[in-house]
């Protein structure tokens, strides 16, 4: 996503996305599903754009929405293929996504961001809308999920699930940013606040039921693992989100470490892009580029005992087979 | 303690100690145990410093070496007395502790640092050398220190309170400094990986004994108790020493715990103070300035169940009352 903090007050804000066309199946927007057309741009640092990745890979989309993995260290032209043959995309050709992006709308000046998804064939950047991309893969791209995808985003349940994004947007994604580019003390102290006003009552929420919303794996819970995944490693030291590790909140951990071992989770999760990506490139933060050693991440595997609050994952579905071979992660600890 | 991290390496060094006049009961440096000549310059929020003021409040030498609180947070000349009213230490009549040590060698241009003890007379700081500074109030001001004063020295012990100090000296002392102001991973890597092979040969040492020499309280334990205190509000994030916090490994944070519910122990720790001083100081490491909410102090207070394994916390002696009016702290939770 895009960011700036506010030189007055020392907030951190987002911009608006500026690319908000829609992937349909019907084209409205000119942007018809088609398998294989698109391509999706990633990091796996950034917790945004790791929601598509969970998503994609829980609906098997992973042939019909090939993937794009951009170096977890930007540059001063931010993100950048360096991790691909001859640092260039080898299906876009191109070696930073803003030129995706200048394609686009060359008049373009604002932030390159992640997730991105570019039109192949015009090398255009469709969309940069986070919230609009997975809910878009949930519901339009459905002609190609795989046999026993779940359903993230269940009609009957949308409202309730836009309640708990629209909560843990605020006070839980953006709000561990907020804490961690606050340049002024109230700025932060207010983003702490709500932060953990936030995951104790998701803790209370979640005591008691395996899920988010329903009894199912859904769009929510994908939302709020995400920033999970990063609080021990990042956010804790990093953003001073310090008034306990997510391994000291025994309901939102053992949440965590189920998720984390759910196939379609875990297997998308790069903790070295992760904490390489913050501590490196966040100067303004972490001015010696020094990436801590800790904490241990083997614990994410141990037990986690959620499987007696019952639950159904995947609903009538079933889980995803392993990611595909060119996707398989190196060992993470 | 004085600094500076080598350009070359990333390493974080030290200086040696500059003033290592001693203050004896026989006065062989020219500097005579006297009640009431000296003058004990400390921060709250340093850990070195810190060690001199749980030995005098063990030993009962709050009137006999009275004290100078300093700013936690020092300027460009230093540690300053801007407690004070009219920003002036009200027996020496300076405003920064530089005066002393300019007074004792005006060709000094080095670093300024706590503890150090001044002859008010002649305005001179004596010593500024931590190690000897807590062993000379233990083994040479005995003629001033309470009735039921502990022994925090005992002859018997001393090989092994030297050899265990050395350790904890070079691998936790000093080490969590290593970590937080090395400019090089590996200067870190190293630091990070002493550390807490010590922290884990130390949790070992006291699982099934209350103190590291003997059965009560020595300068073994004050030394790492300085050091433990600040772990989670401070070295844990700031300094990036983040395997575990204390509080995430048992014996060490319960061991921790017992020293702080000690009398003399944790009615000389502001953490308000310790946090300012690392988080606003070191402009090199936290370029906002911004101070964590975290971590809960209060945990602090809890229950530790190191009674069970027995030790007579003062040997033959019996604990301090508590600290004269001017001492008390304000309530840190």
């Amino acid at each position: 996503m895009v960011q700036g903090t506010d030189p007055e007050t020392g907030k951190f804000v987002r911009s608006p996305f500026h690319f908000t066309d829609r992937i349909t199946a019907d084209g409205a927007d000119g942007w018809p599903v088609e398998p294989g057309r698109y391509r999706l741009v990633v990091s796996r640092a950034c917790p945004w754009a790791s929601r598509a990745l969970v998503v994609r890979r829980l609906l098997g989309l992973e042939a019909a929405l090939p993937v794009a993995v951009a170096d977890p260290i930007q540059d001063e032209k931010s993100w950048r293929f360096t991790l691909d043959p001859g640092d260039v995309d080898p299906v876009l050709g191109i070696r930073y996504l803003a030129e995706a992006y200048a394609k686009a709308d060359p008049t373009y000046d604002g932030g390159i961001s992640v997730p991105a998804i570019v039109d192949v064939p015009s090398g255009k950047v469709v969309t940069n809308d986070v919230p609009r991309i997975t809910l878009d893969l949930e519901t339009e791209w459905t002609a190609h999920q795989r046999p026993g995808a779940p359903d993230l985003y269940p009609e009957p349940l949308r409202d309730e699930i836009d309640a708990v994004n629209a909560r843990v947007y605020a006070d839980v994604n953006a709000a561990v940013y907020e804490a961690g580019f606050a340049t002024t003390q109230s700025a932060y102290d207010d983003a702490y606040r709500r932060l953990f006003t936030c995951l104790d009552e998701l803790s209370e929420r979640l005591a008691d039921r395996r899920y988010l919303v329903g009894d199912t794996i859904t769009e929510a819970d994908i939302r709020l693992f995400t920033t999970l995944v990063r609080f021990d490693p990042v956010y804790h030291g990093h953003f001073k989100c310090n008034r306990h590790k997510l391994a000291e909140l025994p309901v939102l951990w053992a949440y965590a470490r189920d998720l984390f071992q759910t196939p379609g989770f875990g297997d998308t999760v790069d903790f070295d892009h992760i904490k390489r990506h913050y501590y490196v490139v966040h100067g303004n933060v972490n001015p010696t580029g020094i990436v801590p050693n800790g904490p241990v991440l083997a614990e994410w595997a141990t037990p986690h005992g959620r499987e007696e609050l019952g639950g159904r994952p995947f609903g009538d579905g079933a889980p995803p087979g392993p990611p595909p071979p060119a996707e398989v992660l190196p060992p993470q600890w």
